[in-house]
């Protein structure tokens, strides 16, 4: 809570498979207010924003004197933002195409706009991030999965049809490793997400029965990111050559998406980047020895400038700004 | 030579490291007027221009009554947009930088812009071929080498220092085909390009000896994508082989293109797509198979509209009807 006058403010809701996210934020991506709820308690949508509406009319009544509340931002899963819509989101109870923008709008009596949660965080790192100014970067998101948000020319990219930017689903390593859910093989996502890092360390574990290590203390289901993380800054050899090979993979597509693009920054995000320069640095590494040499040396690559505990809220809440700058359609 | 009134005219010239073509354009893509002259057989650029212009003088003073030339598009290698000049090109015998289009403006008394090769194929297409209307596309050249431009929302991509759209660079190997001039190991262009196709041929008969092929009464130096498109149009195995591998690693290639930018459509250009569904059919079945589900069967994989021969010309001259739209600079 801050005690700055305050103009425009915007809503941001962040909805995610078990939790979601709410706040109030101003132009200066100061959060005014914020709490959360069960997303999966709310057996319907209809219901969900009437739980939102419940919680958020008292933050909206408390808001600055003179403030006014432009509109909300929804990051979500599957968020489509050319139909205002959630469609078949694999993590959420409700299925189908869900209109959630024209539910919030009416119950709120307020624009609103809606996109998948990789875009939201790059909006927000260019709105309140380090990314003011920057009219081309991307944004990958290193969490269960691998997400990205591209911008080029001060937009983000949305393709024909809006769904540019699936970069965790370009293949790296043709005929490699299986991916849980797409059933495709060698994506980006099946070795750079936290559960891709999962299974790295197993294999390693697998492959080197003779070398010890202090993931072995653990059980193969329980073995995740932050373990391999806690015993790779201990000096775990195996747990640090997850990092290394981890690196190597993301490096090498990071470069082939500079020589698509050619942007000032790679942003990354998500709950591996806790990992930090056991990750940055191979990553660094692998990325410039891929790259031609007019590409090398120029690219920054650093990690997002939003708290990750805030930045759900800030992804969603940038949104409003984006409003009639984009091809988003807005309810309301 | 049409006998259409015509409003605004363009100079079209595309620098090659033999030739150089260069003709007068109208507003719908026709060639009033065209020819060329050697490139190398001029010690300096200014010497160059001196040629160009006394071989355009006679073309621009015949040129239909009331019409008005509007300006000169260049295509070259290594062309910079951002500058006006052609940088460290490998195949013209003028080292460094070359302030192109300053000499060229001065000499002509007329506006000059110039883009490389491909980014001016792409907007070539865009204005007169078969991506009118399209905001969302990506071109690929397939010759010597694989060049790229691509256009995202109307524009051309460029990037924050105007090299985005190298993805003959990109890597599609990892650890494959050691690249002849890059030394990176893997790139698209080690196997789409019309060097690697008979790179792939030589290999193929290296490796299978116990195969009769027709490619067999070529010597190794001869062997060329030509050779291999009529092998392979007389039902030689191997250099049908060939063709499916290239359009394999292709198709892949472009898959990971379109879960990018999500483009309309994707065109092919160059001499490689002589040989028609010989790389036609592999590369689409493949495309297809590496995408998510929500891309597939919607990108168009098109060849491009503009006749080779004439593509040069136009795609250069197309470059100054974006005079006023994109960032290049203009001189003059």
């Amino acid at each position: 809570m801050t005690n700055n006058t305050h103009g425009s403010l915007a809503i941001g809701i962040d909805v995610g498979g078990t939790n979601t996210k709410y706040g109030i934020v101003d132009q200066q991506g100061n959060i005014l207010s914020q709490s959360e709820m069960k997303t999966e308690a709310f057996e319907t949508p209809e219901l969900f924003v009437d739980g939102l509406y419940a919680m958020l009319k008292p933050m909206m009544d408390s808001s600055p004197a003179g403030s006014q509340i432009k509109g909300i931002g929804i990051g979500a899963p599957n968020g489509n933002p050319f139909r205002g819509t959630i469609e078949y989101a694999p993590n959420l109870r409700w299925k189908g195409v869900i209109r959630l923008c024209d539910i919030m709008s009416k119950k709120f009596n307020l624009a609103s706009v809606i996109n998948n949660d990789a875009k939201a965080a790059a909006i927000g790192e260019m709105t309140y991030g380090a990314a003011r100014g920057m009219k081309d970067f991307i944004m990958i998101t290193l969490g269960t999965g691998v997400g990205s948000g591209i911008v080029i020319n001060g937009n983000v990219v949305y393709g024909h049809d809006g769904f540019a930017g699936e970069l965790g689903h370009s293949t790296i390593r043709p005929g490699g490793r299986k991916h849980w859910g797409t059933g495709m093989h060698g994506s980006l996502e099946c070795y750079a997400s936290a559960t891709g890092i999962a299974i790295t360390a197993n294999e390693m574990l697998d492959e080197n029965p003779e070398i010890e290590s202090l993931m072995r203390q653990y059980s193969r289901e329980e073995i995740n990111s932050k373990i391999v993380t806690e015993c790779a800054l201990k000096g775990d050899e195996l747990a640090n050559n997850v990092y290394q090979y981890t690196g190597q993979i993301l490096g090498e597509a990071l470069a082939n998406f500079i020589m698509f693009s050619s942007p000032e920054a790679i942003f990354l995000f998500g709950g591996v980047i806790k990992a930090g320069d056991l990750i940055l640095k191979p990553t660094k590494e692998n990325m410039e020895k891929n790259l031609l040499p007019i590409f090398q040396n120029k690219v920054k690559l650093i990690f997002s400038e939003l708290k990750e505990a805030d930045a759900a809220i800030l992804g969603a809440s940038a949104l409003v700004w984006e409003i009639g700058k984009n091809t988003s359609i807005v309810a309301g």
